[in-house]
């Protein structure tokens, strides 16, 4: 390995000027800081970051911990990594990837390794038995997404209320009256108290109960053909229907071409709202999907900037800061219209 | 920080036996590891891996670089990424996600960092600027697909002329005479030079020729709209078309919906294959694609076990190990049929 000295001695400085430059304890010209950069390159010089978070007691490493194997992570779930990603770079931090699954084992194995300073929890459950592991080891974390009962934690979410009221103001100032909500399912065991989907439902019959609207609730397979046969039953059945909020991004897709393949044209005899998704699946359909765009580039930054607020606190704060909620954004496709007068 | 000596007290056992477990030395009995173990849990012990790493002189830490700002990493990108974590956990190390440009400049930050005890690279150009990078630093890197010139690098890739071959069997065999290669196009200025697809139309060219085929090569943007829109011209200006391999995933849907709107039934009239995809995206057509299945996971596997060896090795290798080649899975699904008797 090579030494301090050699890298001094090829840049023709002293050993308290490499320091200076690896540890940034003081100024250094930029031409000196070039001369040893272009040295420690030279020799293969490896500036030792182990060395250093042993120091700061610090490894500036950030677990995100998502199920892989539960879930499919494809468009709408990579922009929250990503944008995770992004984050801690910015902040001097890395992003390390443990595919666990949300069964707490595996966590609980990588948690006792010690080599994050904090870990990110993605796809979180109502009942997420990740959470007490994290609480045992006594490690800070943070969630993107929630509990049943998250007040005692750290996280972010989308505001499933708010994104509620933008999608059926939407709706309603277009005259939408009777509103379909199609969602996934049937779901994994582990899934079966995935927060999301519980939480639209919810938001969806409380919300639209209150607005005196008419509405079914039903879920399909997150293919493109569950769609199709789910909304070619949905018509037949609910002839009056004349929007449907679809929260399976992978049906989509199918419901349009579904409705279209019965007679029923997009948007002018049925309105379709995608509802929590991303540009890639909207852009899946033909015609586009008019959505609630999920805000996973936002949430994602968000939760590490947490995180990395809750690693860096002394003392380690025994209240979590208040939980932030960011609405899903309507932005405009080419599935929903003036319902049809009937 | 909670010592040692504080577990030893509070498990009841000496400060060796602590340590046999720390560092797996000596082998220690099923209930005394878990005393200590929940020992360290209940005070918070932080096993301390910097120090590890410190001694063996590696982090443990894979680096991936991928550039997530040019090419979006949709689901058929995610089974790469997750198959190189879930290969990276069971070697007992970690993969770092590193979204850096394709440009070289911040690589070259991360990388003087030192903390990555290798590197990955994703999404590789013909003539790519980050791999002189990583050359000047001497740090170990493997590739999931090459350059131009790959011969003096250690990498693994989809074998495109395997590939085509099982494609166009696949179409011949089916009485197809003439076939449209679809790409996607055009590319931003930085993935000018990426290499599936220029190996792909090279592949695609060559050996329709050896066969005697009748071809036709086109882009359209990755986009469902793209599809749509260039399908139709297509058919107009080659009536005698009865195949279409597509290379661009996001347009694929419009494809086979394009052609149904100007009244090509699929597969009755034009058969459909998309070539080098995921399942998630095959689904997003009705009827379902038969496709060319990327072997995401595989790859993404067998890069991180090859980087692994790379860091491991002494000395240092001064060749790379022969390269890897991987085909795509014929994954029959609905789009494909015989050829129309004309």
């Amino acid at each position: 390995m090579t030494t301090m000295r050699e890298v001094a001695d090829r840049a023709g400085v002293s050993i308290a000027t490499v320091s200076f430059v690896l540890n940034d304890t003081k100024p250094v010209t930029p031409a000196t800081r070039e001369r040893i950069e272009t040295a420690m390159a030279e020799l293969g010089f490896r500036r030792n970051a182990m060395a250093r978070a042993l120091a700061s007691r610090r490894s500036h490493l950030l677990a995100l911990a998502y199920p892989a194997l539960e879930h499919k992570l494809g468009s709408t779930g990579m922009e929250f990594v990503t944008g995770a990603a992004a984050a801690a770079r910015e902040m001097e931090y890395h992003l390390v990837l443990w595919p666990v699954s949300n069964d707490a084992t595996e966590l609980g194995e990588l948690v006792a390794d010690g080599l994050a300073d904090g870990v990110l929890l993605m796809e979180v459950l109502l009942d997420d038995p990740r959470i007490e592991v994290l609480q045992r080891a006594g490690l800070p974390f943070s969630l993107i997404g929630r509990t049943a009962d998250p007040d005692a934690l750290d996280y972010v979410d989308i505001d499933f209320d708010q994104t509620m009221t933008i999608a059926l103001d939407h709706l309603q100032e277009l005259g939408h009256q009777r509103i379909a909500l199609l969602q996934e399912g049937p779901l994994q065991r582990l899934l079966q108290s995935y927060g999301p989907k519980r939480r639209t439902r919810q938001a969806f019959r409380r919300m639209t109960r209150h607005r005196g609207l008419d509405v079914v609730v039903l879920d399909c397979p997150p293919t493109v053909g569950g769609g199709r046969q789910a909304v070619t039953r949905l018509v037949a059945e609910h002839p009056d229907l004349t929007a449907i909020m679809v929260q399976n991004e992978h049906a989509a897709a199918g419901v349009v071409s579904g409705l279209q393949s019965v007679g029923v044209a997009v948007p002018r005899d049925m309105s379709v709202l995608s509802f929590l998704t991303s540009p890639d699946m909207a852009m899946m359909s033909d015609p586009e999907l008019t959505m609630l765009r999920a805000p996973g580039t936002a949430l994602g930054d968000l939760g590490v900037r947490r995180l990395i607020d809750l690693v860096e606190a002394k003392p380690r704060p025994t209240e979590p800061a208040a939980p932030q909620l960011i609405p899903c954004e309507l932005v405009a496709g080419e599935t929903t219209a003036a319902a049809p007068s009937r």
